[in-house]
């Protein structure tokens, strides 16, 4: 290997460790971290994002990339190495635009934001937090003024969460979605059915015990796993044998079940990254489209089916016999799977939540194009929700301020949750083709043939390629919403049967 | 402020942010992560060291202090800017002789040689250690040999852990102990007195509750501070507000609760350095031996004081009827007092305690300076064991392997626990002489004076000062066994009442 090579290798190896530092001092943020603690670790977590800004756009970083543009030319695209040098030059050629200072300060404010964006939460305080959304955007928008030659100020926020992906190209996308979806809801929307069994008494020590047995079942192994309780469900980890992913356990019911499964999705596929290049950026996940793509697949393409509950339903009577006991199971499936609009995204069902997507990534664009102002976001919310949902937003806890990713200095983010469950249907039918068997084997409770073919198909490029032309590789097609709202066609229309 | 000074400053900032995390790391490691993670971790916690250490050995680093050299002539040695140009000047000139990749190398070798130790102490093997061990001590002279124009090599090692303190003046403070612990220890070492109550049946959840009472008492905010259980307890944290304390809990004795007490000292320490220092060297603990003065301090002239039982005796009593509602005050207090040689450092009385130090102290200089092969330890320990204390080793478990120290790369340590324990002695003194009310204070539950005077007179310094310096600062008067030895021969001569 060239010296060069090994001393790009070696200092790429050097940001990885920060960034995957900074990932597990997230994780301890949100689980164990006191809560005075906040103020350091926003320094800290600000020092390790300089630092390592500062290792990749050094001019050594320059000097390397230049030196290897001869040996980049002559090896194959599809090698490790000419996917490592055409991934760092292009993480190079981005991050040399933006001041360090700057991408500290996004850091540091995103961090003073949060705690902020709590309590204005807990007290429904939209006033509360504009101060600290209005300079978390600011931010945003001198980062895109770092850049030029760009079709849409958005496409720089988005390319930072799905790389090489357009505003243009989610647009015609999600305004494929838009009207199929709307009229799927309102045909849906009235639906009877009695699910007050969903609504009860679910102690959460039975829960906790659940969801331990629902990843185990699937392929968590506690020597590289850990699962802990948080108010918001996430998956984070330090490296393919330190996977740590949380679920919300609520008294009142037990949809803490499909976060946890969601959440494990998210830890196969950092678990199942390529292990001859971890501490290289390829050895990481590819976007976060493709890694919802995987979230999606485990919470609703498994956990949401008549396979899995023939054999996990049992289990969760047992658990919860005063809920559960007279309940049969098609009622059970019909109950889980219900379309029924609703005021907060992560509690919305297969159907409904592709429009809240759509409310968010409509609503980013008009911030960022400076076509809305800030302190009209709650009005603007609520008359959207209104229109695309059908529902009265209440207040600000239950509407613009319900999720936490402005708070954290993310935006361009939340496209990636409706494009990657679109391509999730993409991804389940070429499995099912594959292993014609797979239902069969869940209904068995084995769940090998699945790990192993996303495992070879999408974990094992880890981010050697585009979110598309990763796609591309694992079904033959990059991103279709037609088999999706087939998928939503067959499954409600029919209703679902065990 | 200068520019040059402000450049520095920022630069130590980074520095010491990257210490705290890689603090928070080893907190992780040992309470948190899953087993398969250490790999990551050893080579996370090695970039952190090394980009850190390359932070300072820069020599833009060099360049700053030399253009500051006039400034810090003109500034008061007592005031912050003056100590921390000097602090930084002296951990620049050490830094700057040891090559990057041998700090990185040591620290990594540290982080693979801990799980091989694990295993070795479980199946009692040192034979298995032993490689992990050759590779930590050759490093170690790797290390030593960066360095001349000392007296003796072991002073290197030493200095890491209590700075500007030479191996002479060590040996001269233990040589002063050696005799008068040995002829303590055989004057006491056949008394009697039942103690059967204090091994038995100690249910852990009344012993969380209880470790979770006493810190509570002392002064543990929850908002700062955790308490978590480990297989070692010790404490850490990310800075003043995030202090993260552990113990173990064993559930045939209540020793964690004295573990407890012992690492609240040191957190305390740390929870008081001064704020205005924060992220700056200074603004750190003085040295392992200050910290040892606090936590000895809290566990043996608090938590093995007649004032602190006759106020938490009852309390224990309630949660452990079975074991002491038929054991009176005195005969409690006796048998936490109890003078008896044993095998294992952490559990040894005040009495022995220090021979297991002197051991351990004589041990590494006779390694450092190849008197030794490492092969023959051993024998060596057992032998010493049964000079210094009266006690035969059985096993290795229980013999040279009872520790992590040198499985974690830690050598030149040992001394600290007990130039600790000699200095709590002295703190003491001093404080219950500003303070004659305190042992009626601790009667009543009351530690404000305590915390506050220590607070003020030892942990305000932080590391602006020489552990000497400081200890002076506190007391008056630089290190001294006899105040100790005094202490000793008070409280077992005379027995210890309530």
């Amino acid at each position: 290997m060239s010296d060069a090579l090994v001393q790009l290798k070696e200092r790429l190896a050097k940001i990885t460790d920060l960034e995957r530092v900074g990932r597990l001092l997230n994780w301890d943020h949100q689980t164990m971290m006191p809560p005075a603690g906040g103020n350091h670790r926003a320094e800290h977590l600000a020092t390790l994002r300089r630092i390592s800004h500062e290792l990749l756009i050094d001019d050594e970083t320059g000097r390397l990339l230049d030196e290897l543009r001869p040996l980049e030319e002559t090896l194959d695209a599809d090698s490790d190495d000419g996917a490592l040098l055409r991934l760092a030059r292009r993480d190079y050629e981005k991050a040399v635009r933006v001041p360090t200072e700057l991408r500290a300060e996004m850091t540091r404010a995103a961090a003073h934001a949060r705690p902020i964006w709590v309590k204005a939460r807990a007290e429904s305080s939209f006033e509360q937090f504009l101060p600290a959304l209005e300079r978390n955007v600011e931010l945003r928008h001198e980062y895109v003024a770092c850049f030029d030659g760009v079709d849409e100020p958005y496409d720089i926020l988005l390319d930072d969460f799905e790389p090489q992906t357009t505003t243009a190209e989610v647009r015609e996308t999600f305004d494929e979605l838009k009207p199929e979806l709307m009229s799927l809801i309102a045909e849906l929307r009235d639906e009877d059915g009695d699910v007050s069994f969903l609504q009860g008494t679910f102690p959460i020590d039975r829960q906790e015990k659940l969801a331990k047995d629902v990843v185990s079942l699937f392929g968590f192994r506690p020597d590289t796993w850990r699962l802990d309780p948080t108010e918001h469900p996430f998956a984070s980890g330090a490296g393919v044998d330190d996977i740590r992913i949380t679920t919300h356990y609520d008294p009142t019911s037990m949809k803490s079940l499909f976060s946890t499964m969601h959440e494990y999705g998210h830890g196969l596929y950092s678990h199942q990254q390529p292990r001859h290049l971890e501490r290289l950026p390829t050895g990481s996940p590819c976007s976060l489209g493709i890694h919802e793509s995987q979230s999606r697949l485990w919470e609703n393409l498994v956990g949401r089916s008549a396979p899995f509950w023939r054999l996990f339903y049992p289990r969760v009577q047992e658990a919860f016999p005063d809920q559960l006991r007279a309940v049969e199971l098609d009622d059970f499936l019909a109950g889980i799977n219900r379309v029924r609009p609703s005021l907060i995204r992560i509690k919305a069902d297969e159907v409904t939540y592709g429009m809240h997507i759509i409310l968010r990534f409509e609503l980013e664009q008009d911030i960022i194009n400076r076509r809305v102002e800030l302190r009209d976001l709650p009005q603007i919310w609520n008359e959207r929700m209104s229109e695309y949902l059908g529902v009265e937003v209440r207040n600000d806890a239950q509407g613009v301020l319900q999720d936490t990713h402005w708070a954290s200095g993310l935006m361009g983010y939340f496209a990636t949750y409706l494009l990657g469950t679109v391509m999730s249907v993409q991804i389940w039918q070429k499995v099912l083709e594959d292993v014609p068997t797979l239902e069969e084997e869940i209904e068995r409770g084995e769940f090998a043939s699945l790990r192993d073919w996303l495992g070879e198909h999408v974990h094992a490029h880890g981010r050697k390629f585009s979110p598309q032309e990763t796609l591309r590789r694992a079904t033959g097609t990059t991103i279709d919403p037609k088999p999706y709202l087939a998928y939503l066609r067959t499954k409600y229309g029919a209703g679902v049967a065990a």
